[in-house]
């Protein structure tokens, strides 16, 4: 496809580029004696020159052959020895909202580590603020960073479960892919809609296919060949979700490309990598990702180099690796002539990489300009100015109080029924179908006896730290003054879901969680996919004043506890990212890290892990602000059980 | 790039491929228990079941994974035990013409062989009757071979010594671009064109990009990194002019794509292919070409079964090679997408060999339909009507008689400057830059020493058998009744080339040539690049008829002796085609090889090598209608020297 990320289009100054490489008229740019990290022959050339026009690759000069003949006055000279040129890296699956900033303040951070482009599907914001929040998010763009959109597909992520605050359909695919930054359409999570031939779903991947674009999937499957075969034939040709060795290596037999994940929480890369690396198969087809990564790991350890780094300990070959990042990446979404080869004609994206271990990049180019040198980028993007409607997005159409969070054991059909006090708890136990363990483990636990007076059985979403899924598990909790009350000392939780996208003037959900273990609430408006806000805690005043200073702020996360907000990260754009840079937003979530730990969480991440909660596409139990979710079988389930 | 080859797009089925994938619908054909060649993973994978609908592949089951679900009443069940199914075979840059057939006669003879499309540039019938011959002639379509077509970079091939019947230039390009079978842009032969940075030529290449389409190569120069550069910046990606490791290493580490060729006469793997094999470079960049095959190498021998064959029998694993004619060219032009692996989504184009050494076909798919069964295609192209400015092309504005050939050795600005009898011959010898044998060892060769009497200098095209390069040689001719002869006994033979393309009454030019060793006289209008009436000969009367015999039946080839044709090739479309099949042209070229043997000549593919006379585009020395062109220089040059 046509690159609109560059200086110039090829077309317009191939000339030029002709008589550089011949030594006729000066380049801007040129390298030399790099190590040259040629990922289209998967080698490493010494003593290589590049000389650069235009912000174009105009000639290569492989040991002896020099670009002597391309110095000029006023070319920038600069010497490599010692250093690994090559080509810049690229995450070919990335949701920057993870990263809590916009895309262009994502590039201050990203870009010193290496990273030229992204493939980004704004999921999150367009659950929010529909496509023309997407839209908006991209138009962001003081930076040099190559922010390629591929519009999201599912939004909402699930119908009839929850309200989101937009929606896409195949209409609004097919005005995205007239976009310039528009290289393919974002993951098509709604896997189940594709298996059923949805018409809506169908028409987004034709509108795309049609656009000449690519499919980008989601696919936690596996080897399934029915199913992968319909999902791959439908137009989907490539997949993040690969947890083992068997997935990747059948969805590869299948034509698509493997994108091996490895962000911050999403570590997919050891499930197969060793496997991947001893196979000897074709490795053209994988690329690398990392999906999600949150501010203080792209501050704190990296991004792409992060990941090769972590593929390269795990056995793979580092120039392999690269061409995971780059070539193989490009080839994908049909830029393989303009970019990620590094090579004569192509956008002068480079990295001087001090080696291939740890993949720490002493400078960076785009476009043929210096854009970081050791850790730090060289430009400085003017704050986004971002329009009102997409900083006011908390819409809940009242301010809750204590006794918003007020749960009634009595009968009402948006809880579900209420059980008297004494009543047998007759449903059977629940089973995490993961992991086997049954909820007789856990403090409050209800099992099929009678219920001692003042507890009600409930339904409870059960968390475990690290894990995705959920259980889905009946406690018991006590019943005070007519009302289901949370206990910390079982470690039960109340949480709340409040539509924050309609201003429906109160309607929200209750449900209970154990597992986080805290004293005090915590609050936050990252809540997948609709991200609505969303309030646990073990106290309904800690509860109503977390979800207060978010409606004031404009969402974010914040914790409370006895009255007190002990860490506030602020992120009033759609309630999913902050004004600031990465690296002040990474303090604030260290700072709210603590605030966890402080009120008695011991789980890793459980930012991210609440940020789950809702999820109703992921299995088993979840909570939207409609009510409880089976996520296997999509039917909404009542929070007290008779 | 959108994939027009297809018996329905992609966005228009996959609905269906959906539901026959998981078993709701039965699918039109499915091939079983076939050892599977997947060439995404470079493996092949035993007992493969594939089910095809709509033209694609809806199923792809490997292993214990069978298609079972997807049969039903009406499926066409192919069981394939013992057989390899491999994606079908692409030739990434082919001139139809050279197998004197037109595109669907083409297809009866290569179908069969496993070839399922074609990368087609139409340089020759261009040259003849510019784009809109192209045109007709990729029009022709009644057959199920996909071919591709890239326009012509380079017509005239070289600018002002000769002259041809058309001239393409970007704003050409430009129209063809917008045509649906147009894959890119056909070789730029023209380097020296673009090393200048020729307005016209980077005209072309842009119009090209703009389209987002490739610009394919033709670059005899190897390891020059200034030029090399020059070229593959200005947007060139691919060539198939590589002769040397050295060569192909060189473009690889570019970046550009490299064609290995193997054709009927410029048979370059040996030169290479055990190399790259041991090299262990990545090979994604390679590509299999025969750039020119000839009917009886297609009839007798095969297609790209027979580059196949040819790289498994130096040493390329099978699966290797496959890649190169799949998978690889389709990533090249844009179209790994649609084609090229015969995984889900994918046009079912497959072809089932009997093994992956001969590489013989037992059968052919395109699109889903069986094309071809045991060496014969399936599908019987109707005879193309050719419109008739395609088939009226001998232009030569007069009848050509024995009085046309005599030269007389007087003083003519158009033939250079006579000699009398008994002068020295000043010039310097000149010698063969290639193999630095001088002209002493021919009969007729003219050292510095005083003419004979009755005899004259004349230069004259050194012709070896197999060598594309000729030398240009100062030998002693006759000089009888005032006029040049040709000498039988010393070889040398008179050449004259006749303008055939704008009436322009008699204007054309002599010379003498050496190698041939016939007696009687030979013409063709197969004489690259301008196509125009190329007589060689010993004697005058033989010389007309060939001539005459040409212009009567539309251009061709035909061979004379002693006042008889010994042997006729009719091509009347644009006189490089014939009207019939593939196979009965072989027989026919068959003859006229039987009947060069006969004129004495024993050098191999002497019609080929006649056939690159006129070429200025390589060294040292051709005859145009124009006259003596040194293709070092493109300056003129003088017949008789002083």
């Amino acid at each position: 496809m046509i690159n609109t990320f560059c200086k110039m289009p090829l077309w317009e100054c191939n000339d030029t580029l002709v008589r550089v490489a011949q030594g006729q008229q000066p380049a801007d740019v040129v390298i030399r004696h790099a190590n040259f990290v040629s990922v289209a022959t998967r080698e490493v050339l010494p003593d290589t020159d590049i000389a650069i026009s235009c912000g174009r690759v105009a000639f290569l000069g492989i040991r002896h052959h020099t670009a002597e003949h391309c110095i000029g006055p006023d070319t920038l000279v600069i010497d490599a020895r010692g250093l690994f040129a090559a080509p810049g890296l690229m995450d070919s699956h990335i949701h920057v909202e993870s990263a809590m900033v916009g895309v262009s303040e994502y590039a201050r951070a990203v870009v010193p580590h290496g990273t030229t482009a992204i493939f980004a599907d704004p999921h999150e914001v367009a659950n929010v603020r529909g496509l023309a929040g997407a839209r908006c998010m991209f138009d962001d763009k003081d930076s040099p960073l190559k922010a390629m959109m591929t519009p999201p597909s599912c939004v909402p992520a699930v119908h009839d479960v929850e309200d989101a605050g937009a929606s896409i359909g195949a209409a609004d695919i097919a005005e995205a892919m007239r976009w310039d930054d528009v290289v393919g359409l974002g993951e098509m999570m709604n896997f189940p809609g594709v298996f059923a031939a949805d018409e809506n779903l169908l028409g987004e991947i034709s509108e795309t296919l049609k656009a000449d674009r690519v499919v980008t999937g989601h696919l936690p499957l596996g080897n399934h060949s029915k199913q992968l075969s319909a999902y791959i034939a439908a137009g989907v040709t490539s997949d993040h979700e690969c947890d083992t060795w068997k997935d990747v290596e059948t969805e590869l037999r299948m034509g698509a490309y493997v994108q091996l994940r490895y962000g911050s929480a999403w570590l997919s890369l050891p499930g197969y990598l060793e496997q991947l690396a001893a196979s000897g198969i074709d490795t053209s087809h994988c690329l690398l990702c990392t999906d999600d990564c949150h501010p203080n790991t792209l501050v704190e350890e990296g991004h792409m180099n992060r990941v090769l780094q972590k593929a390269v300990e795990l056995g793979l070959d580092p120039v392999v690796a690269l061409q995971m990042c780059t070539i193989n990446c490009a080839q994908y979404f049909g830029l393989g002539r303009e970019m990620g080869s590094a090579t004569p004609g192509q956008c002068a994206d480079i990295v001087l990489f001090e080696n291939l271990r740890d993949f720490r990049a002493k400078m960076v180019l785009i476009d043929g300009e210096i854009v970081a040198e050791d850790g730090r980028s060289t430009f400085d993007p003017a704050p986004y100015d971002w329009p009102d409607w997409m900083t006011d997005t908390m819409n809940l159409g009242f301010v809750p109080t204590a006794e918003t969070f007020e749960i009634p054991a009595v009968a009402n059909s948006a809880l579900g029924v209420a059980i008297p006090n004494g009543m047998t708890c007759a449903a059977a136990l629940a089973l995490d179908s993961q992991t086997g363990t049954g909820t007789s483990e856990l403090p409050g636990a209800c099992e099929a006896q009678t219920l001692p007076n003042g507890e009600a059985c409930v339904r409870a979403i059960g968390i475990s730290g690290g894990e995705t899924i959920t259980r889905d598990l009946l406690v018991h909790v006590p019943v005070v003054d007519g009302q289901l009350r949370a206990s910390h000392e079982r470690d039960i939780l109340k949480a709340c879901v409040f539509d924050r996208h309609h201003g429906t003037d109160g309607v929200h959900s209750f449900g209970f969680v154990t597992g986080f273990g805290i004293h005090g609430a915590h609050a936050q408006t990252v809540s997948h996919d609709a991200h609505n806000l969303l309030v646990i805690g073990d106290n309904d005043e800690d509860m109503a004043l977390a979800a207060r200073t978010l409606v004031k702020c404009g969402g974010g996360e914040v914790s409370v506890a006895d009255g007190k907000v002990l860490a506030l990260v602020e992120l009033p754009v759609c309630g999913l990212m902050s004004r600031g840079h990465a690296h002040d937003v990474a303090s604030e979530v260290a700072r709210a890290e603590d605030a966890w730990r402080q009120m008695g969480c011991t789980m890793p991440s459980p930012f991210m892990t609440m940020g789950l909660m809702s999820l109703a596409c992921i299995p088993v139990l979840r909570l939207t602000n409609r009510g409880y979710v089976n996520c296997e079988t999509f039917e909404m389930e009542p929070l007290v059980v008779e």
